[in-house]
């Protein structure tokens, strides 16, 4: 990963050179990363790029050229300079397992560290978590239509930015997708590559028929062709068909086809009939074309003779819902050796953040299955033996009593005085997780549309210091 | 700009192998970079990303870990690889300028190259023309709404990925915004940046008043404050003003305030106001708050009191369109030293490529404003001291006659055998151009809905090939 020192807002420099010179820059502050919606209006959220977000703590240093950019500013005087040029940063960070399902408003990434070093990293932090847990949660909603069906990821080339198609492809992974088109994703993140051909390889030859025997030749154990070039039923799938029973005769198994536009519904069936009339049967069938979990969801309704699904544009760029808005908020800080939980207001109740320093437990019920979350202050804790009460913290007459119940905590070190605690996981090992944490979610929480709202609540202590400090803020 | 080689799908190395296995890879080949649709349903696009294509061209190399990488795949044979360890672009590619506005299906980037070069090389070009090209025009439509007014981009926290913020910073400004708030954009392309404090500034002093006293004791001069933190009005615009008092007692000017929640029509007047009334008619008002071309237009409309805008999610994502289907079609290839045209054809008339090698000539009428677009065959002149006719390529009764015109060559060359031809220029020249080639556009070419089509003809020589090698393929 290149240096992303200077991947922030330049109020992050302002601010800190404003503390600094208020000499509070010290100040040990903490800070909660946490989004206020599901991308796509779904039920929940996988959280990804925590890698990266270790990878770039790790390397955060500001070289010779930044230091004589931020110069030439004209904003900041040697001192401060001097400051950066020595930067590291030595807080704690807390953060979720990467792959976990997470939900509103609860917190994600918790840093606590001096001011200046947790504003530094606000931007990139939100810049890295914000895009890869977009695209993982998009991915697993494509996955969960596709029902078991391999998907492949190939958007690079629609995806925002080299970046994008890359961490973009990781993130699918994560999210459930089979492979990528990738190959720089492929060689960093060791995730599997696909591909075979374009029309482009039809096109260069004199007939459709010759290029598929060109492509067989080369690859007979992987013949994958491409039938849409000029017309599916009575051109492509006839000349795959040709080339299929030459491989056969030479003791090669066919790949399958791929289409890549038209009626894929029509297509797909009237191509596994073809195919299996030919003795054809293993042939898969593989397509594209502008897909997404709900063009998904009604070919398999349809029962359309598909195998895999590659999916471009609407995956890597999240095409309806391209942003996660998460944010990070100043929930707390020490002053004077006292901690002085920090809050808030907006006339939107929504926007107003949960103060303090805060943990999250998950609330499983003895078959495994999540039925609450609950956000809490640090210091404390839950005794499995009593029964729990919960509340909503805003309709407080909702309550919940659990009985056989057991609980976790989401927040896990990742840095601890500076250093990190990250072990670093293979993809495949952090798509395992999620698909872990995604069976402990009751179905209602996984519907493409009208998902239910999975219950975070806040502690009572939680909720009487955030009401306390309304009050204080807007007394009536 | 890190080395990006191995950014591409895997199926372009399979297919520059299978060329290799079937000795045709070095056959020069024509392919054009196009796209169908404008983004967000506009009238035009500004193609953006030409400086980065060009760097990514100069920097290709597979290293001894990429080839390794490949090698590990079990793809390909030790002569295929040692092609790659040599592999050096050798082509010629021509192009638009940077910054120009151009229109669906006519060629934006024609590359003509060694098969397995020009392979190689479309996904990366398709990623970086199509990611700058939708951000710039983007930005040129939030600009056109905000008449005038300083457009500040805000966007990178929400943006896909580092380099979606960074490179996104970069075609926002061509586009037409003033600054951004993205540091490393502002270091590596000398793009203006700006930027002041977050609400965790004020949350983190004791009051309000002291979080800006606190900010303006360190930027006198510069003390633009945020004041929706607790209540815009009766905390925020009151506490400011008491600040810009005291700023004024010691001779300096208050910059202004920013308002980053609530009705922003609303408060932006009585702010005004309220400024207005305590002397502070200079003082300037910014706003942001998931800002778009459309609610600055409403707010426009209503005369807002609005100097200038912070615009962040909408912009750095295209949050409403955030792909551009930019496509790279082979329309040609040079077989026996004769050059064949190449077509593909496809039941949806509108994805039938225009064959041959080509150029587009725009036509300007004598007060500079453009006309017609006109693809044409490279070796195709126009006479100037002519009437020109062109002709709708569907519609082929609709005509058009120019008698006082002149043309332009939209597409110069970019490199020549491999040899780097572009000239980098400053940011704000190209921002410039694209401000000169709008002034070219009708106004119906820029509306943000209903937009008018602006013609793209075909000549009649090109017409007739496109129309003959339909005919060979689907004999009537």
């Amino acid at each position: 990963m290149k240096n992303l020192t200077l991947l922030t807002d330049l109020y992050q420099i302002t601010m800190m050179n404003g503390y600094f010179k208020n000499n509070i820059h010290n100040d040990i502050v903490v800070f909660d990363m946490f989004f206020r919606k599901n991308p796509c209006s779904g039920g929940y959220t996988i959280i990804a790029g925590i890698e990266q977000l270790v990878e770039y703590i790790n390397t955060i240093e500001f070289t010779k050229d930044d230091l004589d950019y931020l110069t030439s500013l004209n904003l900041f005087e040697d001192d401060f300079i001097h400051l950066l040029k020595d930067f590291k940063f030595t807080g704690d960070i807390y953060a979720v397992e990467e792959g976990s399902v997470m939900f509103p408003n609860e917190p994600i990434i918790r840093v606590k560290a001096p001011l200046y070093q947790a504003q530094l990293i606000e931007t990139a932090l939100l810049n890295i978590i914000n895009f890869q847990s977009l695209i993982a949660t998009k991915a697993s909603r494509v996955c969960y239509s596709a029902k078991g069906d391999p998907v492949l990821e190939f958007g690079l080339r629609r995806a925002q930015g080299p970046d994008a198609g890359t961490y973009g492809a990781r993130a699918a992974v994560i999210g459930g997708c089979n492979a990528t088109a990738n190959v720089m994703a492929g060689k960093l993140f060791n995730i599997p590559v696909i591909g075979t051909h374009a029309h482009s390889w039809i096109q260069k030859f004199e007939s459709e028929l010759e290029a598929f025997r060109a492509y067989a030749k080369v690859y007979p154990n992987n013949a994958l062709l491409l039938v849409d070039t000029y017309d599916t039923l009575n051109s492509g799938l006839k000349n795959a068909i040709i080339v299929f029973n030459e491989l056969k005769e030479k003791g090669y198994k066919p790949a399958g086809i791929r289409i890549d536009s038209g009626d894929l519904e029509y297509l797909s069936k009237k191509a596994r009939k073809i195919l299996d009339e030919n003795g054809f049967e293993d042939a898969k069938i593989v397509v594209s074309n502008d897909l997404d979990e709900y063009k998904i969801m009604q070919l398999k309704n349809a029962h359309a003779k598909i195998d895999s699904w590659g999916v471009g544009t609407h995956l890597i760029t999240s095409k309806d819902c391209p942003s996660l808005g998460g944010v990070y908020k100043l929930s707390g800080a020490y002053e004077n050796n006292k901690f002085i939980p920090k809050i808030k207001i907006s006339e939107t109740p929504e926007k107003i953040n949960n103060p303090g320093l805060k943990k999250v437990f998950r609330i499983y019920n003895k078959n495994n299955k999540a039925e609450a979350d609950l956000i809490a202050l640090d210091e404390e804790i839950i005794d499995i033996n009593k029964d729990l009460v919960i509340f909503h913290p805003v309709h407080t007459w909702k309550k919940k009593t659990f009985k056989e119940y057991r609980v976790k905590e989401l927040l896990q070190p990742l840095f601890i005085n500076g250093e990190s605690k990250h072990i670093k996981k293979d993809i495949l090992e952090i798509q395992e997780h999620t698909k872990r944490e995604l069976k402990t979610l009751w179905p209602q929480y996984k519907r493409l549309t009208s998902a239910e709202v999975y219950k975070v609540d806040l502690s009572k202590e939680l909720w009487q210091l955030k009401n306390n400090l309304i009050d204080k803020v807007k007394p009536s």
